[in-house]
């Protein structure tokens, strides 16, 4: 485990909302930032150069995928997962708990960890914390993450509480293991406790008494309502440290993120901007669009007048629209080019102006633009 | 009508196989050439900018899937072609003959041209000659072709004979037609004829009798066996003018356009490249790879060793057969701009091959390794 100072540096606070620098093995980066999501070694039909092109410093990998597919023993012998998608920057991957849960069939939840069979082949499979950790380690992901248990919504208050304990067990035996090889990568802690707040008070406090080199707030956006999810997000930052770098996991919506840097947070990962754009819908200012309905047929305007992406400096509304109607492949990654630049500008802006203390201003002209435009309403009808 | 001069420039002969340069409104291009295929205003998942990195000189339109979408309204109102899908290079355009007579249902044929309904929405639409050839000045396609009718294989001869005869009648329309719109782009005249060596032959002497600016062979690779095609091509050949570009539409894999070269033909299109990169087939100098079964999990090499493609420049064998058992896009893309630079370069290499005076070696060796290989057979049953 780093000291916090080698991991997280403050460069301003402005409210809650910060500005800061995180360290890694591979490379600094800035913060509040988006991380895009290549949960399959690859971003969505996105090249590593498309991704340096747009800004994008640190991307996501899943653990759980990447031992079902291509295996953590090809994974090694290709020199992990920088060198086999050729990507130099920052990696933080997911330890495989969410997935595990979500994803595969289980076959037995022990105290060891979890036997499960892959969702691919049906090969059974194991992950537990050591066994996470040390995969994590092979894959050489410089930001690690604790194995941990995601429990539904809704869920029992008792199921909650007895799958908060056996986290907190759990992301023990991470710290030890992480110990144990003696990997430089860092590894964050994950609070859980659902839907009770003061289990994710207990959840943030067992994690720091172990000690992480970040802490992330999980069990979030599992299908429960956004009220339901910002309130476990406020029962959880008050009792996350204020010098080390704090995530929430698998969100969001660009309105939503911009709601949760002003409560503190850093770093976020979401699908969202590849995954609707499959289904033709672009993030804009006034929220998403639907670009097979949009009256774009004869428009020679960008998606947003005035965005630096790839696509906005080259390609009409019109063309973008014929593409999508066409189900012409350059379309789906036309718009995720867009999609993913538009969230990774919106934090980029969003730290500009905590950094020129101008937060208040800017978040709350940013969250009214956009949800005059119609909010979530749309991409969620389209997703 | 432009002088054959004004057109083509014959560089070099060696036997039949010759290497040239055809001039067109948006600039020149050198032959032999591979021309990708941009159906629908799009190369199958490539961007204008990768198809320009790739060394792609010219590309090809549909006017049919134009005029059925997004529409000759719209496209006028973009600006045509080039302008709509940022491509500044030449385009050559269809004239749609092809596919109102493979991929529309037909609702009569008459002696002014084709009712035909839209394969998208079912719309009740009209091309005839005079209609293709304005669909394409339209369209703003450097090369325009004429429309034909394309009959199937196997087809009597009697039917063969009619078909010719109402070709050359269109031909001589589209002929007219030009004159007509004042347009300074090409237009080339289209062979029919089947499988009937005499047919192919007048058909070819009734296009030189009313004048185009090029010739193509057509209603080949229309489901007939290989050998029937080269046949068909070699009984047309010898009739087509030695002063202007030469092309066999719709052809075809890499032996088969060596093969052709060797005869006489200057220009090739075909979806291939981009078709069975989607089975997850690539392009090498010993035939098709199916990269899903190919013994590649550990492999660090590239597709192709020495290739100059984006793909072969940066990344792996194990990465690319990953993606494509993960079913990841990027996989299919990476295949596909590997495919297409495959299909140019080799075309290139034919043509320095000419240049320099060693085609005979060149073309006899890239065959004997081509079909060492395996020849077309695998990717045949990947399509």
């Amino acid at each position: 485990m780093k000291s916090a100072g080698e991991v997280f540096r403050l460069e301003k606070s402005d409210g809650a909302a910060r500005a800061g620098v995180v360290q890694t093995a591979h490379g600094e980066f800035q913060t509040p930032v988006f991380m895009p999501v290549g949960t399959q070694a690859s971003v969505k039909g996105v090249s590593p150069d498309e991704l340096t092109e747009m800004g994008a410093k640190i991307i996501l990998g899943n653990t759980y995928h990447l031992v079902v597919r291509p295996g953590l023993e090809v994974m090694g012998q290709m020199g992990g997962l920088h060198q086999f998608m050729r990507w130099d920057g920052p990696i933080l991957t997911d330890s495989g708990g969410f997935q595990v849960f979500s994803l595969a069939k289980i076959r037995e939840v022990k105290e060891e960890g979890v036997w499960f069979s892959s969702h691919v082949d049906g090969k059974k499979l194991f992950l537990g914390p050591r066994e996470a950790v040390r995969a994590q380690v092979a894959l050489g992901s410089d930001i690690m993450m604790a194995f941990d248990e995601c429990p539904p919504w809704p869920c029992s208050r008792e199921v909650l509480e007895k799958s908060l304990e056996r986290t907190l067990r759990w992301a023990k035996l991470c710290r030890e293991e992480q110990e144990a090889t003696g990997t430089k990568n860092l590894l964050f802690g994950i609070g859980q406790g659902g839907d009770q707040a003061d289990l994710r008070q207990k959840s943030c406090e067992g994690l720091l008494n172990i000690g992480f080199d970040g802490y992330a707030v999980g069990g979030v956006s599992v299908g429960e309502p956004e009220r339901e999810m910002m309130k476990a997000i406020d029962a959880s930052i008050p009792f996350l440290p204020m010098d080390r770098p704090r995530y929430v996991m698998g969100l969001g919506h660009p309105d939503q993120m911009v709601r949760m840097i002003g409560k503190g947070v850093d770093m976020f990962d979401c699908v969202l901007p590849t995954r609707v754009a499959r289904n033709g819908t672009a993030c804009t200012v006034t929220g998403p669009t639907s670009v097979r309905k949009a009256n774009w047929t004869r428009d020679e305007g960008p998606i947003v007048e005035g965005c630096g992406c790839y696509t906005c400096l080259r390609f009409s509304r019109a063309y973008i629209q014929h593409l999508i109607k066409a189900e012409e492949l350059l379309g789906l990654r036309l718009i995720s080019l867009h999609n993913l630049y538009f969230n990774l500008e919106t934090l980029r802006q969003a730290r500009r102006a905590i950094l020129e203390g101008r937060w208040q201003g800017w978040s709350r002209e940013f969250l009214e633009r956009y949800q005059r435009g119609g909010g979530s309403k749309e991409e969620e009808e389209e997703t």
